[in-house]
């Protein structure tokens, strides 16, 4: 049996999750892209900068697109609901915030966002917020006491933490306080590419010791060779996790930022999502993710760069999306 | 001629500035009370948690108001509108926050609320923002970026610039970033009693040093005696702190909390605002102020007492708020 089949075999068995896409929901090449992937679901970024009101208005076009496209997604919120996507072919969408800025100041809406949906959420976004400091802002003291209860809420209700654009200090405090494992849905080790956005080996070792998950990231700012990067160095990037963490901690995130327009990189990295920056950002219009997998159609070539450099079928599903698909059940229960 | 008399004599010509109140502002003896009393100006709270939009109602209750106590109430948005009030026997309303919550994530809205009469502005109340740490919250690592910018902006338009409820290390770097003079509206010094809510020596010093000013607090539970404390100890606060950092740095700051219900105070220590202790505080209904000075139509007492331990003429009428007016000069422009 040739390599090619035995990728095709796999892939179509395998449960393929995508921690991190976080594409434009309003432009349909987007859905017919991961459609034609065969990926499983993903994690739907859903929130970055909204607050109260702009985070539910996100959930209610979410409403109308899963009418809109209901041949091809299905609303995720149970990993039973990640089966029936699968067996019915079409994507599961997991309603995830990079943010928490939606719930302000009122943790009782940490509840009412769960029952719309939300199953991940980033505790925090590059910069402060109530709950903790992200990665980029001047210093991080960790988790303030409304955070600690947060974590708190979140463990309760079943929602997955998420650490990846989050400081220093509150990540190792978030992945201390949970009782229940944390995930990077979208970060590569920081001793891999020295950059904020990527993870300490301290911050590795102690999420996935408790049983949490890396997802490794592919955006091209975060490698070497920048918006030249290829499937293979991405792939790279996996087996590094898997040398640090071990195979069944580590998943796929591919940040994936498909048909967004410049301005909203530039949107991104307004401080906090409302002072832009003098000079913008002078990402490429459109932004490609890396050759080889520069879209979720072309998901099936991840699984082929894997098996070709020997991971074991079993292994391959692991990261594939077995990994996610086991963390998803151990949190939201 | 009595000392009586001499009382009577300065306080009527003084400008008497309360640099915090936070009464129930739809409570009309409130107003009945700070004109009866000569009060020539406050700084009036109008948010606490708020947020946005409720910042702005706050906003819009008070133009309500304006028109409503038009006989004994004005707005204060310059000096020059404190020596009005004071010339027509009306009470100056000086529109204060004890939490930049208002503003959300957007610092352009400095300039909005500026325009509306916003004057004095706390960075954070108790606990953490955007911008820094109360003084509650388990850490405090100081400003962020985004609060760097926030004090900045303030300093731009001539807002006031308070750190009261400041946790430490942001009131130190709040101090040091600052280009204007910055001011406690009510604190005390953590030397004279040991409160978390009091401020450090170095904290005094810095502030002082670059011409701010400290408002001595006549909040019951910020002395040994709580709801006994008296006048004459509330008058030692202030000659505690004139010793510490001078006599042109010391105002007065009773925290006045007239007519407020007991439900409002466990809203002030609720999490955030939205999370309510298990055990309330508990705090006497209604909850008195200082013997001799339970509301501030015994304002005059404190500068009898001033006069009668041998302060003079001057630095009596400095303290009641010639020192108030200097500064708001200095940062409104």
């Amino acid at each position: 049996m040739s390599i090619e089949n035995t990728v095709k075999r796999l892939y179509d068995e395998a449960i393929v999750v995508d921690a991190l896409n976080v594409s434009n929901w309003e432009s349909p090449a987007v859905f017919k892209s991961l459609h034609a992937g065969g990926v499983t679901a993903i994690n739907a970024t859903s929130a970055i900068w909204e607050n109260y009101r702009e985070g539910m208005d996100n959930i209610a076009a979410w409403l109308r697109r899963f009418k809109a496209y209901r041949d091809i997604l299905t609303q995720v919120k149970t990993v039973q609901d990640i089966h029936r996507a699968k067996a019915d072919h079409r994507v599961g969408i997991i309603l995830g915030w990079q943010n928490a800025s939606p719930i302000e100041n009122d943790l009782d809406r940490l509840a009412l966002f769960y029952e719309l949906g939300v199953r991940i959420i980033q505790i925090t976004y590059n910069e402060r917020n109530l709950i903790g400091n992200g990665c980029y802002d001047r210093r991080d003291e960790g988790l303030s006491n409304f955070g600690v209860d947060a974590i708190r809420e979140m463990n309760r209700l079943g929602i997955l933490i998420d650490l990846s654009h989050v400081g220093d200090r509150t990540t190792l405090d978030a992945a201390e306080v949970s009782e229940k494992p944390v995930a990077c849905t979208h970060a590569n080790a920081r001793a891999f590419f020295d950059h904020v956005r990527n993870k300490t080996d301290e911050a590795l070792k102690l999420i996935t010791e408790k049983g949490g998950m890396i997802g490794a990231n592919a955006f091209p700012s975060f490698f070497p060779n920048t918006f030249d990067t290829t499937l293979q160095e991405y792939v790279d990037a996996i087996g590094d996790l898997v040398e640090r963490v071990g195979i069944d901690h580590v998943g796929i995130g591919t940040d994936y930022t498909q048909d967004q327009p410049a301005a909203f990189f530039d949107w991104l990295f307004a401080q906090q999502g409302t002072r832009y920056q003098e000079r913008p950002l002078g990402y490429p219009d459109p932004l490609i993710h890396p050759k080889g997998m520069e879209t979720p159609d072309k998901f099936v070539n991840i699984a082929g760069e894997l098996l070709g450099r020997g991971y074991s079928e079993a292994d391959v599903a692991k990261i594939l999306g077995g990994n996610w698909l086991r963390i998803f059940g151990e949190v939201w229960g």
